[in-house]
């Protein structure tokens, strides 16, 4: 589903759902407008991020990535490159890279996937690697070990400027988001990251998604003050 | 930890976090009671129970499952015994029989154990099976097919006759459950199964208990009415 889709789908929604289900005004005086906070759901899957110089380390010397397909945030992508994880008890095959290339190499994974590699991590919102775990990483053309990088992703809210003053959040403040899937969730603690080049996007990992019940594109509901 | 020893934390904790935690009384009047209802968690890992010609087409003939330890929930048991699933997609080792044997083999399995099989499955209560989904198990004599008996399992509350009374829930109610690990989460949509025979125990599978931050036996809230 691309991002415009999404977008789209999230405006119909809100017109469909939420609006034609407030009850008619009982009296002349003007209809209360009820402001339901509605933000879309993206699953991230297990995914890592590449520093330059372990790009050439994975994928050989000259080597830069390739977009398979841009992802709803600006300017970020999906690759075609994938690695295996290696940890101390296990392997995971085929983890995706996304653009574009950072500073500093990260890879988000699941606590499931961290079970699988036999490693524990920090809860780190992205780019806050400090004493974050280390982990082997293998490509095609080689191996690179991090010191540190490797984290579970603290579940965040994506809003743009005009979305997040129309919903009354701003970057840092910690909403509540409940998700409407086949396994009712009421998700504490997400953290906003409001900006012009924020996209409304409400990040949850494969165990959370999974927990809820939700996919990519369903529809979730900033609750409470 | 046992059984006991969860209960006694559980009391343990109720006095020190939350009685204790209330505000002095303002006047002479007696201080207001608030009840907390406080349960355990316990995470389920993917398992199976199994029907006995099964444990024989499995294990070999005239085998009978072997206790590794006592559950929460009475007469339940972990064995020594495991199987290997085996999906469209992939495999998992090393899956946990519980015993005792039941009338209809049934395997409780966290979506994204769904996802690495490469199928997927409806979300029950156990025992619930009819038309869930089929699956191939694997043991060290033999490979069993079942039609029907795969099932995600559905959040519940194990709660004994006492308690359920003093907590104001009983069979069928659905309560939402507030847990306080390292990622709060308000899960709704918790059936409640009441009774002698149960032991005070919110049940989550391996998803929701990742999604949450907790583990065995610490301490969640039923919220609400």
């Amino acid at each position: 589903m691309t991002g415009a889709a999404i977008q789209a789908a999230v405006e119909q929604a809100v017109r469909r759902v939420f609006v034609s289900a407030d009850p008619p005004a009982a009296s002349s005086a003007p209809a209360a407008v009820t402001v339901r906070r509605v933000v879309p759901v993206g699953v991230s899957s297990r995914h890592l991020h590449l520093q330059p110089d372990h790009v050439e380390a994975l994928y050989g010397k000259g080597h830069r990535l390739t977009k398979l397909r841009d992802l709803i945030q600006p300017g970020q992508f999906a690759c075609k490159e994938t690695v295996t994880l290696i940890g101390p008890q296990g392997k995971i095959a085929q983890v995706r890279v996304l653009g574009p290339e950072r500073k500093q190499t990260q890879i988000e994974a699941a606590v499931t996937d961290l079970v699988a590699l036999g490693v524990m991590a920090p809860l780190r919102l992205s780019g806050d690697l400090a004493g974050s775990a280390p982990l082997k990483i293998r490509g095609p053309r080689g191996l690179v070990e991090i010191r540190e990088g490797l984290i579970i992703a603290h579940r965040h809210l994506h809003i743009g400027g005009d979305e997040s003053s129309r919903y009354g959040v701003q970057t840092g403040d910690r909403v509540r988001i409940r998700t409407s899937g086949s396994r009712p969730v009421l998700f504490e603690d997400v953290i906003v990251r409001a900006g012009g080049d924020h996209r409304m996007e409400f990040h949850l990992d494969t165990d959370e998604a999974n927990a809820a019940g939700v996919k990519n594109g369903d529809l979730a509901e900033i609750i409470g003050g």
